[in-house]
């Protein structure tokens, strides 16, 4: 209806916006190891308002719970190999190759990052974190179908997501080889040296 | 020599000043989760002045380095209670017990966040972390001076440190009772039903 431009900035598409805000908050990760990392200094990175960023998601836990999502379903694939112990050990080895990557360790930060302060409740932060890690949920749920018996949620988390994770945070590489076998191993309950899976 | 006061600021003692700043990180991680840790931000909540933390520290990591250290010498001590098997529970259940407080979770998430950036060497980092779990060495040490083998650091980071880090930075509460003992024997190897020990 008016043929004045409302504002010199080209408009983005929403996938645009989305996708510019995601690698804002990659590179400000990068940059900052998370101490800058404010919307109002993610929407200048990505050259949006902060406001669309307030409306899209609501705020920063939101936000970067949306970009972990998104990059460890693309990172850490769920393949179904049959067996709880064949997804388990896919699972690990997707995740030790993640974390051999600057950005990998990044987004292990980022999930650190993004969950709730300790103002919420157990049973939130639980919920929480269940969202971050639902592919594993799919394992679990693969496997009772087929019959086996999957360990409890909180032993994956102690024996498989915690030294990943934590690898991730302190920067401490994995072995070299044989490590998803060994995690594994110990989860299920394998006796003998470790390793000999 | 001249009458002026310099500042209308009280001067504030060595001690002072390091008691103040370590007190401000604390209150900056409670209020805002590590996004506005600044040294500004955190020299401003202190009332003492960027340089001085900047002279004192260097930077943002040295100075977290040392909240953290200084922290968890005071909540999780080094006991010798004459095994390996002894001090390894004696550290997890400190650690337990100071996981279930807020200010407990800060110090984890503080640890996370005073690690060097990716930027530096796989060498480096693993001495970053070794200076902060230098009561681990220690009980290590202990017990390789009393005749025992204790596991392999790799081993402790992703059996007893990873957990405790993990769900501290999740904040998912431990279970109730015989947490410590569990993670320890799974460590050292015991079989049988967990929970037996």
């Amino acid at each position: 209806m008016t043929s004045k431009q409302p504002t010199a900035r080209i408009r983005k598409s929403s996938e645009q916006v989305r996708s510019a805000v995601h690698q804002a908050v990659i590179d400000l990760l990068s940059d900052s190891d998370g101490a800058d990392l404010t919307i109002p200094a993610i929407a200048q990175r990505a050259g949006v308002n902060h406001t669309s960023i307030y409306r899209r998601w609501g705020g920063r836990e939101a936000l970067l719970a949306d970009v972990v999502t998104t990059r460890l379903e693309r990172d850490w694939p769920l393949n179904d190999t049959g067996t709880l112990r064949g997804d388990l050990t896919a699972w690990v080895e997707a995740g030790v190759a993640s974390i051999r990557t600057p950005e990998g360790r990044l987004l292990v930060r980022a999930v650190a990052l993004s969950m709730p302060s300790s103002a919420h409740t157990q049973a939130e932060r639980v919920q929480h974190f269940q969202r971050r890690i639902h592919s594993i949920e799919s394992i679990r749920e693969r496997a009772a179908a087929r019959g086996e018996t999957p360990p409890p949620l909180e032993e994956i988390l102690d024996q498989l997501i915690a030294p990943l994770y934590l690898r991730a945070i302190f920067g401490i590489d994995p072995p070299a080889s044989g490590y998803a076998e060994l995690l594994v191993g110990r989860l299920l309950g394998d006796t003998g040296a470790p390793g000999a899976a």
